[in-house]
């Protein structure tokens, strides 16, 4: 996409320009009071080589639109400590609000070019980011949100004669280095933005580059634009999709049991080896700045709390966080769902152990009906492309899947009701999701089908005998972190 | 307090602890259930001179305690961009919530302790600092808040034994360094945590110290001290006292008005030249790390919205926020209601302005009973320790209501449903507040002079003039800004 081609002789009368305000104000706030009811999220990314041009049009946005219903957040050069998360992070951290517009100022097109022009990333590097954008926008739009993106561009002639003008202007921070920055590499600033624009122009989250000589041209097409996001309801399409991979399920990935007890003094042994070597990777992988994500899913009573204890008990507090997941709340339930576990993502050298994860959307949510069917079919791409990120950033990534039979889970159940202080932790949902058991097992052979790759494998756990099934996933979580150290 | 004190020999067997285990357990997490209905938060604060024993600790209780209801928070030494904010903003952003247990880690008395230890802060700011920290656990616990705090003391000589007998150890990070630079300088770190933990030892926040040399003993006391804080309920006594400074009303600090037309050049003129001044303070600002706070109250339809467009046009996009306060989400509802406020304070070198803020408190919540009497009295004395909090860091920070009279609200409301893109504004609501107008006016008398101080001054702008009312806001702006950059 080369910006040249919007440079024609664009000129709009200020009269014009007044002729036509009240109409497309009225039509804006209007279509903005129905965006509350539509309940999906609108986002609205502004960026450009004219500086001053994307700063009067965001104030024209805060003029015109409703700021009760409005977010804007700028995005500065990624600053050290958000370089300890992986590069998606920062803009799933924000991610917009349904009802809501969302002005992003700069987000990642601003971090890309200014990475790429100072040498920080390769052209692969480059590569492999622009697509992680593409699928980030692929994931809220498939969600709903309309995306849409504005490029103001300015010829280097003009940003010359504007940098000349400087003294006289009334604003002196205008003659600000990065004018003068951009000024000064304006060729190669522009050949990078030329291809992040051209690479990420999509039916759902398309580009529009406008002439940014003319303010009353340049805000007409803008408004007209962001009228355009406004009424245009999400895009269906992508909604109703199908998933791009299609996996055999290999059926019966759970249902394996295993029921030799292990010795007492082998138990012993094993865990407190495993532990001791938890200790010392935990701490090196702290040093070493490595990120880990372990996912524990499985069965009701099935040991997952048990497990986890033991696991963390080695490393140091202020290295791991577990994190337990229940139904979202009501600002997690308005954004996208993967929101609220990128939030959780640890920064290098932490650990963040998931109790029930985002595996979530295909196993309670598929089966309770509270995700519908082109959803959770969605949701396998969207995860998968998920931990791809987190692994391409350098995140040690294992899941686990701990499995005990129906009778097992029955036994424990009525165990813990034996048990005074244990009794709180059954409810009669537990012995209902225990009738939905053929459901279950048929959504968490498919999930683990679908979702099992190189990056980030699951390992199912044959965890009818409790001790057994530990000693195994601290012995997993040892190797794994071995290898990620060594490797 | 002298720590020495605990150390008598303590001894429980493992046989006795094993036998008041269960009951303890099964009264802990009935308390915990009961908790989620009596909806006030349970602050826990563990610290120590034991890292080994604080660890330990933290697992038992995770292990002890429902997870679904607990929200664990680590605090390692505050990094750089952490010290870009106000002391308090990194403890008030993880606020207990209501219905859960938060288990603090460390928390500000670690960082006091270290900060203190190197150097960084001197008697003097150290002292202001506990008394902010006393602040924030009043504040807490007059808002429900229960508020436990345990301090671990084991003697020098065993911390020594612990350190030889490391190699020995099943987890060699248990040598890590931080062990030894406790063990280094054991009387020092000691001393200071003994400082500390007496000055913030408090009926409403006390402090149990605990010898932590016998685990059975230690665990014993530190959850029958959990149990205490779960079955306690909140602090009555504070959230029933009366505000401590009482300011004589002054009346009629609003209903000043002014109706004298501004000259179209004047206006014109001096407009241009406030904001060229606020492009190059703000620039200024930003540069030289000054955080700004400025809050807008004022009469429905008075030009807040308006007023603040204005004062930020000039400004960078990056260095300012806008922040709209509506009613408090479900997230927000669950903390103290200062938690929100906290959360948006400006870093270093940027400004954030409040389209209303926490002064709703003492006006629409008071007004439309959404606050208790005794809530909104105590608010005043909250807010001023608030206020002075930001300003004791540095931050600049000003505060406008804008008045105007009745009729000249009538009349805007009437210009807004008249403008078809400005109809939105107006809502039922707004002739509802209107119909309320003497109590917003005693309420808003009241406010003003109970919190106008010296370090963050109340300025009444007679605003039924709009473009007199912009401009005297952007000089005064421009004002206080340049004496904060200057002096």
């Amino acid at each position: 996409m080369r910006f040249k081609a919007c440079e024609v002789e664009h000129k709009l009368s200020k009269e014009e320009f007044a002729r036509r305000e009240p109409a497309l104000r009225v039509d804006l706030v209007n279509s903005q009071f129905d965006l509350l009811s539509a309940k999906h999220p609108v986002s609205l990314l502004i960026a450009g080589d004219d500086r001053e041009g994307c700063e009067e049009v965001i104030d024209l946005l805060h003029e015109w639109l409703d700021a009760r219903q409005m977010d804007t957040e700028v995005y500065l050069p990624r600053t050290k400590p958000e370089r300890q998360y992986p590069f998606l992070w920062r803009y799933w951290n924000n991610a917009p609000r349904r009802g809501h517009v969302t002005l992003y100022y700069g987000h990642w097109i601003f971090d890309l070019i200014v990475e790429r022009f100072l040498g920080q990333l390769s052209e692969r590097e480059l590569r492999l980011r622009t697509a992680e954008v593409c699928e980030l926008e692929r994931a809220l739009a498939a969600d709903g949100c309309v995306i849409r993106k504005i490029w103001i561009h300015t010829p280097r002639k003009e940003l010359k004669r504007r940098l000349q003008r400087v003294k006289d202007h009334r604003y002196g921070w205008i003659a600000a280095e990065q004018d003068r920055t951009i000024h000064e590499h304006y060729r190669e600033l522009v050949r990078i933005g030329e291809e992040l624009v051209g690479k990420t122009d999509a039916l759902h989250a398309p580009w529009t580059v406008v002439d940014g000589r003319d303010p009353e041209h340049r805000n007409l097409v803008l408004m007209e634009t962001v009228r355009d996001a406004l009424v245009a309801g999400p895009c269906t399409r992508l909604a109703r999709q199908k998933p791009r991979k299609r996996t055999r399920v290999r059926s019966r990935l759970t249902g394996i049991h295993q029921r030799s007890a292990m010795k007492d003094g082998e138990y012993e042994e094993r865990l407190a080896r495993a532990q001791a070597h938890v200790a010392d990777l935990s701490y090196r992988a702290s040093e070493e700045g490595l990120a880990t994500v372990l996912v524990f899913e499985g069965w009701d009573a099935a040991g997952k709390g048990g497990t986890i204890r033991r696991l963390t008990r080695p490393m140091a507090a202020r290295d791991y966080r577990v994190v337990q997941i229940a139904a979202p709340s009501e600002e997690e339930r308005a954004r996208h769902y993967l929101w609220r576990f990128w939030r959780r993502i640890p920064r290098k050298g932490n650990v963040t152990i998931f109790d029930r994860s985002w595996y979530g959307r295909v196993l309670v949510e598929r089966v309770e009906g509270l995700a519908s069917e082109a959803e959770w079919r969605r949701a396998y791409d969207e995860i998968r492309a998920f931990e791809a990120q987190l692994v391409a950033d350098g995140v040690l990534l294992r899941k686990f899947w701990l499995e005990i039979d129906a009778d097992e889970q029955l036994a424990r159940f009525q165990a813990r009701e034996g048990t005074l202080f244990k009794r709180y932790k059954i409810t009669e949902e537990d012995y209902r999701n225990r009738d939905q058991r053929p459901a279950y097992e048929k959504a968490a052979d498919e999930m683990i089908s679908r979702t099992h790759t190189r990056h980030a494998p699951w390992m199912v756990v044959p965890a009818n005998e409790k001790r057994r099934a530990r000693v195994m996933v601290l012995e997993a979580v040892c190797q794994s972190l071995e290898r990620a150290l060594d490797g």
